[in-house]
């Protein structure tokens, strides 16, 4: 274990191990001492048996029970805010607000809370297990490097690549900010590139050319046209879009454009496969007279369905409480979803601030959502 | 006189001038050589009075005839091309095609053919004045500095501010390039710039925002529906265009875009002003929904009325011969038609060639033009 990695105190206030956590620097691609950290305190635990990674670390009960969910989170930041100046830990900070605690800091909500709740729980379980206690579910707890960043880095990745074995489950939760609500499944992403060619010449002599600019005019007016669907998948309701995100067009203020370049990003409900959303867009280009040579796929990210449909989302459903909703955004769940584990988000934080340089979280809300995991994981009794 | 200043001939061929000229080096704002060399030819040839304004040489014959005619022409060139290298003269080359004498340099057609012909017909008139030759009219020359730049440099608007009596006459002919055909007038030139709002949102919320590329199609729809005029002026058929220059939208592949900024460029007939231009301009936006605060004037240049029912244009399109064609292009007319000044553009070179690597002019085109002049300005006889 680095030296510089503390101790964590699994056995208090998760809210406190979530200010422990953020005073721990782990900005993507340093998240080895936060690592050594966990790594440390889930050994301390006993009867889990741990895996590491990399930076990834994965924990997990083996006590045969017929159920087996996951239970994941990152464990790196985005930088700290860039008014804190070079490298270190931000000390998290506390402030009272209408008799409320909120915790302040970097990865307040993105999302050291929701590693508090990953460790206290594994803590509770190991104890739980220790106690001979039979559990309704085994549990396997993921760690992991590098979400921050671009795909290709994720530790989640790696893991799914080097080991899908250690990932395998009836369902997952994602400890990513839900503000305390249920978030199942997420939309999928795509961006298009759309060419339209012109013609150059003088704008003093228009006729010579063929104005790119204005042939963009049926494309805009098609995507201005669309009405944007809501489908039902598994019983939530997710709200499409498809948008123009840039345009850029024109070299000089004489000169008939010869080339206007749209990009274009759809997000769609996981009913559908990439390449239906791929076909999908380039049907409503066509209408617009826009060819497929015209048009390029430029990234590119499924979708993933609720899964709320299985007996383990259903318990998990009960245990927390409160109306599901769709994840608009596309997070790690659509890793899981690809593995075939229905995968859900689920932890205290509000997702629109994340990333902010006021990022924080209510107390509070970090010890409800720790009580709602308990209440659907560790059965009292023998 | 500068020391470097070459000694013109203007007794011989005017294609050999015209590579005399060419290899005097003149780019923008380094046009003192050329302009002493021609200083002192004109002050040798006797009967003109010559001033000096800068880098403009302004030469008159005054014999008190009815009609003051001007002959103009810019001294300086664009850069030269950049694979010449660093600064110096371009030694101009010649080169024969289909048995023709073609004279290639910087210049060549832009325009220091014009300039040629220019001093080629100051020594006849000087000549014939001092013959005891009476002049059918007055000439005025006009060499000029700081054509190729920024407007608010030019030689032509710092002598109209300065001197406007030295430009007062009944006709003008600038020596731009034209391939040997009388171009009249020309159109003018405007730009606005059109703000088209939205509202900023996630695109996987674009249901939060409003998207102000998807605005922009009502613009865009106007744009290429629009059919410019073709504008009868004096007699000249003027060919109106209305474009999109320019156009950018968007900020991140996941933002829905909050602006997006439109550049339009309107040539407009010189039958409107530049207020009525910029009127009909503006409405065709309301008609797109674009309200006159979303709307800025970047630019504006009034177009020029050919004024070929001048008796003085009259006695020139009969003495040069051919057809006259509208100027579609912006060009100094503009300046002497504000000043009251009907003016057309006649002289050898390409327009098309102006500008390029590849600048190149017939010798027997400068040959040509300049009969032309010489027929229309020196009459014959006692």
């Amino acid at each position: 274990m680095s030296p510089d990695a503390p101790q964590l105190d699994l056995a208090g206030d998760p809210a406190l191990l979530t200010e422990q956590l953020i005073a721990c620097y782990s900005v993507s691609g340093e998240e080895a001492v936060l690592a050594d950290a966990v790594e440390h305190a889930l050994g301390a635990l006993g009867p889990l048996t741990i895996h590491r990674d990399g930076d990834a670390v994965i924990a997990r009960t083996e006590t045969g029970a017929d159920q087996r969910v996951v239970l994941a989170g990152h464990l790196d930041t985005v930088p700290l805010p860039s008014a804190e100046g070079s490298r270190g830990t931000v000390p998290p900070t506390w402030e009272v607000h209408d008799g409320e605690d909120f915790l302040y800091g970097r990865g307040a909500v993105d999302m050291k809370a929701g590693v508090a709740l990953q460790l206290k729980l594994a803590a509770d379980l190991a104890q739980a297990v220790s106690a001979g206690q039979r559990l309704e579910r085994d549990v396997t707890w993921v760690f992991y490097d590098h979400e921050e960043v671009e795909a290709s880095k994720s530790g989640l990745g790696r893991v799914v690549r080097t080991s899908p074995e250690l990932l395998e489950a009836d369902f997952a939760v994602l400890l990513e900010p839900t503000d305390g609500l249920v978030e199942g499944g997420c939309n999928g992403t795509c961006r298009l590139r759309v060419t339209i060619p012109g013609v150059a010449a003088h704008s003093g002599r228009a006729w010579m050319g063929q104005n790119a600019i204005h042939r963009a005019a049926s494309v805009l007016a098609a995507l201005e046209a669309y009405e944007p669907q809501t489908v039902d998948v598994d019983g939530l309701a997710y709200r499409e879009g498809l948008n123009a995100v840039s345009i850029t067009g024109g070299i000089a203020g004489n000169v008939i454009p010869d080339e206007c370049v749209l990009e274009i990003n759809y997000r769609f409900a996981p009913d559908k496969t990439e390449e239906q959303a791929h076909e999908h867009v380039r049907e409503v280009l066509r209408s617009a007279g826009v060819s497929d040579e015209q048009t390029e796929i430029t990234d590119s990210s499924p979708g993933a369905r609720p899964g709320l449909d299985h007996p383990a989302a259903q318990d998990f459903l009960r245990a927390v409480g409160g109306d599901p909703m769709p994840k608009y955004g596309w997070t790690d769940v659509a890793r899981f979803s690809a593995l075939g584990v229905p995968a859900v988000n689920f932890s205290a934080g509000s997702p629109l601030l994340a990333h902010t340089d006021d990022e924080h979280v209510s107390a509070g809300q970090i010890r409800d959502c720790y009580i709602a995991l308990h209440r659907w994981l560790v059965r009292v009794g023998p």
